[in-house]
């Protein structure tokens, strides 16, 4: 998503800083500190304007919620939603999800929540595709054995091909749905920004992927 | 496929017995003998009509194609065509898909094609689907170690459950394509008669499957 620069952002930012982490390193391992208690923790990279992850967390106040996003703009609008919600398990991070596992622990994150990603659709740009094996790495590293990768995409091509990447890295598929709207998953579904806009344009792609094989079949 | 019993069909099956087989077990390990060459054997469990499978014997003089088929109306549709195209890389196989690894020898078959299979949409079903565990049990006998299975359906359901089933089983992916007709690859692509009549209608899922993986990521 590219929004136009807004010149409050930066500010607003820096006024928030009880909901909003611009130096995630420092937090690395620790944070459960961040809430005010000490439950699961998941994810979601990429977080755009925010309305997954903040309807997320009021959802479900027994997970802290963290939404990384790199764009400072966007991030911004996100956190006008944060602050307005005053959830308490609900945290921003402002970076960029390519350095997860330099500030997070060793299965630290209980889930990772991959919504409408940048597709990078020239096959030279693969690599900066959110579910490419770098990226997989790194995610195997941060999520606990049993956490699984939640994926969403309107976007075929990019779904195509995390499906093949997931399933050739060794990934376990537990629920997919090629048009989750039409679908008995729809009732659970909390929809981003995008996903309300576009959804009546062609289907929803959806998966939930596990690095270990967590269930008999 | 549902089609209504024809009286004819009995007897030119009879009549035909130099390109149709009713008791494929006596051919078990000497498939090759029922062609003039001895060259690669590709299979189609259930090929309904034949234009599929016909069609390719055309363009592929190089493979020894075998379609299976249980219903005699059906079969008996598809061996007119058959006799027609007298091309000598073309036999039929009148019997049920589930007993394939009764008569393949281990590791006889090049690619097993599935096409358009019966999606079975109740789950109590979901044993009788052709992409079932069981099934890829017998399909991972009889075929060679680096051989593919070849998997089209407009049923979305069947293309889910077929998906998580490759992927739990430990099978490796190459092509997944989830709107075949609007693909790139959709230039090589040989239609079947179910397909040439329901692709404008949704989309067609395909995706080719092995056991091994024999191609680096």
């Amino acid at each position: 998503m590219r929004v136009r620069n807004k010149p409050w952002a930066k500010d607003f930012i820096k006024d928030h800083s009880e909901y909003i982490v611009d130096n995630p390193e420092q937090w690395k391992g620790k944070w459960s500190n961040r809430f005010n208690k000490n439950q699961p923790i998941h994810v979601e990279i990429g977080t755009g304007k925010g309305q997954f992850i903040v309807e997320m967390a009021r959802e479900h106040p027994e997970i802290n919620f963290l939404g990384i996003e790199i764009q400072e703009t966007v991030i911004a609008i996100a956190l006008k939603k944060v602050v307005a919600s005053e959830l308490p398990n609900l945290q921003m991070v402002h970076t960029d999800g390519a350095g997860i596992d330099t500030f997070f622990d060793e299965h630290e994150i209980d889930t990772i929540y991959l919504n409408f990603s940048d597709p990078w659709p020239k096959k030279r740009h693969a690599k900066r595709r959110l579910t490419s094996p770098k990226f997989l790495d790194s995610y195997k590293k941060v999520l606990k054995k049993d956490a699984p990768i939640v994926f969403k995409t309107d976007n075929r091509g990019l779904f195509e091909y995390s499906i093949i990447t997931f399933n050739n890295y060794g990934m376990y598929f537990d629920l997919l749905s090629l048009d989750l709207h039409n679908s008995e998953y729809i009732e659970d579904n909390i929809e981003t920004e995008y996903e309300h806009k576009f959804s009546a344009k062609g289907p929803i792609y959806k998966v939930i992927a596990y690095f270990n094989k967590n269930k008999e079949d």
